[in-house]
């Protein structure tokens, strides 16, 4: 096949996982959706997370259309333009409906899997699994859709690729991370703002269990897992995938420019992702488990039987499929693009390990609960500041094998490998939250004991998923940023070899890419802001939590206190207060951050100059990687210690030992779904905001 | 003045700073040292803390002889040798004798000042503050004259400076820095041990106030502020202190290199500090407060007296007193040298905002413990992370003003001129332990109300002082660490030039000095080692803190039911079996996190060669910044705010919200005094030992 119709091929596979898509979802919806009143709980649930996608979009409509305003009139001189515009608002509107869709479906899952859990486990899984591939699909489908039509539309068929045609292209891939920003920032607030209010008051104060019906905040939580765990995700995920494939075809582009077989180059990372569509079909054929001991390895045969799919195909596409350019050895190829993929496995075990109640690290801050919170807290602390080592230490190594044997494009094409078989590897993932609201469901509805039994087991199956799931956020949000780093100085190279060029820029480009020395201030100060913006957003983002769940606080202590009988059981509360209250405050909360992330590169950019928008994004970099790694498996750890204390060790639930770990796990919830994740988008969008602007500042 | 006329005032300063020194010890010793149980009481506090340095020293010993026997036979070539080895034993020797004099008088000093505190606060603070001048001098003293002596002696009376002659003062450096890390992590380790352990059993489980005699920890507690608190800060800045002036020396050198007058821009950084030493005699004459509404402004008027002086001093070295090479404005230099005491006074006006009780960070973090130990949490760390922006933006600025007016040489001069007035900037500092102390003593000595009165209030100040102090630590340390990579990469440059350079090498320098470009894999991976390496020491330290109290709490627990009547107050606890097991855990706990720190940069540089370890010592300073910001002030603030409550605030002390405030003040115990300040060290130590064996590893 020649390149173009591998782009057509990649245009038919994209297809093929949005049909895949909505055929699961029709599945789902013919499920039964259970008696009355757990549809009538399921509704409020589904008008609440409408309710914050809602106020959501609205506010990003606005952003939207400023910022697409901005790169249109930026200027064709920039390298900007209505194109770019066009491929932003594409972009930002695919990640928006896939966020939505896959809400929609989860929304809609969580009643029928609890239903499902009255006959048997094997039922539920197949209901919230298919909901998550649901939403792996449609991330993947949408986004390799739009960058295969603009990629057609922009280079005449492949036949003009130019600078200018792949950054209107990269426009997709912004669009979708400002979207994945907010989502995730907005997602993460609410998620936790109504998680950790519900349980502040309900769990610790009125004493009451989760997901009790009584407490009025259990319907914003569930929610929050909707809009936070399904919508946020997916959206990190979505511009993850679209991050590192523009990466991969702007570096495949300047590094192969003018030899034969370039287009082969910039076509691969499209190639590789849409077998990796194929390959992730084929793996959730495999996911199937009749009792609780199989579920795990249910899930973990579904990604490896992809990986291995996605691997050979790989290795057909390197040895013979594409024709490469001269000197490009195959073999080489393939063993850069799949360092990304083995990379990714092990950071999610490793993840597993300092996350998981089988290991030592959760055992321990379990025990070291027993001399109360504040143990638990300096040793949670510790486990996920200790847990950072290791999986940066397997990042470089993928960095160094994808150099070594594919160069600069071999790291793109790493985290294009590592992010090949997303549409499972999400499936696995977004899973979680709906088993997690299949559970909650249960509770309210007062089903049977067993049928909660049945849904614990998939939601506890589901921590251990999540965990491996955000290692892979993390990985790939690293290896992206890496890569459109990468993208940012190959490109300032090129833009040095333009007439117009300024002396200054020339003087710092060696060998067709700028260098960034660290030693000089200007690289040196850069890194030092890079490192600080990090802990700042962070600490944005946690306030907001704070904030919010506050609100939350006062709210649900104000309903115990007021609505007569509540307590009882005899008086309804009012649940879409509360998730007023969350919507709300996840709104208000997401905007500082979120402009901070877009315009502070652009500050740097333009008055201190692009050395020390390098050295920032670079010490963005770092510090992002670490503080992620660190605030998501504290909180993971934190979370199963307390699991762990309510499975029965050191005196079971409600002792002292369980008080200790509960505000451990509290601690947590912000750490893990709120700040941690959000720096993944941090440094993916700062990044490619670097470069989409690049030509404005030189 | 001629330049050797200049080392020889520089000497005689170093001489004065210590017989000032011991002019203060004569005078504390001559007051009164209280009734015969508050001898004995100080008397356990003296033999416990000679325990510990014994037993720490002992160990040093071991690892001083190694390191000096490695850098001996390291060889000429790579420019080490037994010269430096000679040095660095010195260096070793004159922090752990500064250690030693300082925490000497501090044990006894706090008697006295609590025996002054009974006629009143002015005597009182007179005996602390000497106490504090003395460690200050001390150091001071004892760090400068080390570094004239081989000054002196290895460049032959300043006639024959040559790299090798600097790189064997260095190791005088590299000797402070060996004990510095062990002294602040060791001492770090012991005081956070005693004080989480004993607080944990005493306040939290037994309910009996801090500081009660019938608490078997309590000995210890005080033991650990002098090891913690006086030795390991005084051995931290002693590090500072002589790292950034022989940093500057070695710039000098590289910058100035067969100029006329280079010898001035080598001496330049000796005659600053030693007119900073003359400066802060002076300023210390200007301390003294007769109540306690003058306490805060008396310490700062010291402060500010010795910086206007130091100011006036280093101008008239750079406007004539030393001839500068051509093209070197005077001026210019000076205010290179000056924007490192701005930033330090302007960090530390920064560091008092986010932990003092006066400003709306600590009382944020006071109002949100009323929803319980989470919430405090979750703030006390947003607190700590948000407060890193600021700080980072002003060292930019000191490093933006001082290359701008002064090049590479001017930013090793800021951090020069940062701590030129370290003898009363340390002074000031370590009063504080000394309150503390005398505090102590007053409970358990069950001395009237209106003493403990005076003390608490020498204390609360001193607290603020404190928080100064740590930002100028950090500040410092940054500076330093940065004027040592510059060292670095300017060294590497000087190496490509010899006959034996390797083409490799020869290859990375431009312009004489290294370049490292972040836009290679090889620093990409260096700079993400580097970012992990803090987040692991920290853990590592976390953990050693949280391993040693749990110890101390078993013990303690186990005295409480053991020992009949201690309780009721009628037999007394064995203090002296808490002391040794503080001693053991913390020597066990320092020697692994130790020996990674001067491990870690030698094996980075030999099998990843000099660009990585460069990378890494970036990676390492952007990392340790950060997190050394974030944790001392989230710890100062944490503590801040549990004393706010303690003075009134949302029901005062024993309700809940003072207990949810405990918690915090006991998770930011490790992070302020333990693991915080040994980030420090652990930047600049790394940075020495790549700098002294760099001719190693090319």
């Amino acid at each position: 096949m020649d390149n173009l119709q591998f782009l057509y091929v990649s245009g038919g596979c994209a297809l093929l996982a949005l049909g895949f898509a909505f055929f699961m979802f029709t599945q789902i919806m013919k499920k039964d959706p259970g008696d009355a009143k757990m549809q009538a709980i399921s509704r409020q649930v589904q008008i609440g997370a409408n309710a914050f996608l809602a106020a959501e979009y609205k506010w990003l409509a606005v952003f939207v259309v400023i910022v697409a305003a901005t790169i249109a009139f930026a200027g064709e001189a920039a390298d900007l333009g209505p194109q770019a515009a066009i491929a932003f608002i594409a972009g930002a509107s695919a990640s928006a409906l896939a966020g939505y869709f896959g809400m929609f479906t989860s929304t809609r899952a969580a009643v029928r899997t609890t239903q499902a859990a009255r006959t048997s486990l094997g039922d539920a899984l197949k209901v919230a699994f298919g909901s998550g591939s649901v939403m792996g699909m449609t991330v993947v489908g949408l986004s390799l859709l739009g960058l295969v039509v603009f990629t057609y539309l922009y280079t005449d068929n492949l036949t003009n690729i130019t600078e200018k045609s792949l950054n209107s292209v990269l426009g997709f891939s912004f669009g979708a991370s400002s979207i994945a920003l907010f989502a995730r920032v907005g997602g993460g607030i609410y998620t936790k703002a109504a998680d950790v209010g519900g349980d502040l008051v309900g769990k610790i104060e009125a004493g009451i269990p989760e997901d009790d019906p009584r407490n009025p905040a259990v319907i914003a939580d569930n929610v929050g897992d909707n809009v936070g765990d399904v919508a946020g995700m997916g959206a990190d995920l979505f511009e993850s995938y679209a991050g590192s494939i523009v990466a991969a075809m702007t570096l495949g582009f300047f590094a192969y420019h003018g030899q034969e077989h370039m287009t082969s180059m910039v076509v691969m990372p499209l190639a590789v992702s849409a077998l990796g569509i194929l390959a992730s079909i084929i793996g959730s054929f495999f996911v199937g488990a009749k009792n609780e001991s199989q579920l795990q390895s249910a899930l973990f045969r579904g990604m490896v039987v992809a990986s291995i799919v996605a691997a050979a195909a790989t290795w057909w596409l390197c040895n013979g499929a594409l024709p490469l350019p001269a000197g490009v050895n195959g073999t080489h190829l393939f063993i850069a693009i799949t360092s990304g993929l083995v990379a990714g496995v092990i950071i999610g075990k490793l993840t597993d390990y300092y996350t998981s109640s089988s290991f030592k690290p959760v055992k321990n801050i379990a025990f070291q609960s027993q001399t109360g919170p504040a143990t638990n807290i300096i040793h949670g602390l510790a486990t996920g500041m200790e847990s950072v080592a290791l999986p940066v230490v397997f990042i470089c190594a993928a960095i160094w094998a994808a150099y070594e044997f594919g160069g600069i494009y071999g790291v793109a094409m790493s985290a294009v490998g590592m992010l090949s078989t997303l549409g499972i590897t999400l499936a696995v993932d977004a899973y979680g939250p709906v088993a997690d609201n299949a559970g909650g469901l249960a509770e309210m509805a007062h089903l049977p004991k067993e049928v909660r039994e049945r849904t614990d087991a998939l939601d506890s199956c589901g921590n251990t998923t999540a965990a491996i799931g955000k290692g892979f956020a993390i990985g790939s949000a690293a290896l992206t940023a890496l890569a459109l780093f990468s993208a940012f100085c190959t490109k300032a190279g090129e833009l040095s070899l333009r007439p117009e060029a300024s002396e200054a820029l020339k003087k710092l480009v060696v060998d067709g890419s700028m260098v960034l020395n660290i030693n000089t201030p200007t690289v040196t100060i850069g890194l030092l802001i890079g490192g600080f913006l990090p802990f700042l957003f962070s600490a944005m983002t946690m306030r907001a939590v704070g904030n919010a769940a506050n609100k939350m606080v006062e709210e649900v202590r104000r309903q115990f206190r007021e609505i007569k009988g509540l307590m009882e059981g005899k008086a309804e509360p009012d649940t879409q207060r509360c998730v007023a209250i969350a919507t709300d405050g996840a709104i208000k909360q997401m905007i500082v951050p979120g402009v901070m992330a877009v315009t502070v590169p652009l500050i740097v950019g333009k008055f201190m100059g692009i050395e020390a928008l390098g050295g920032m994004l670079a010490g963005s970099l770092v510090s992002s990687v670490m503080l992620a790694i660190f605030m998501s498996n504290a909180g993971g750890a934190w979370d199963n210690a307390k699991k762990y204390i309510e499975a029965g060790a050191f005196g079971g639930k409600g002792g002292p030992v369980h008080k200790a770990a509960v505000v451990g796990d509290t601690v947590g919830d912000p750490f893990k779904d709120t700040s941690g994740p959000s720096l993944n988008i941090l440094i993916k969008l700062m990044t490619v905001v670097g470069v989409i602007f690049l030509p404005w500042f030189v």
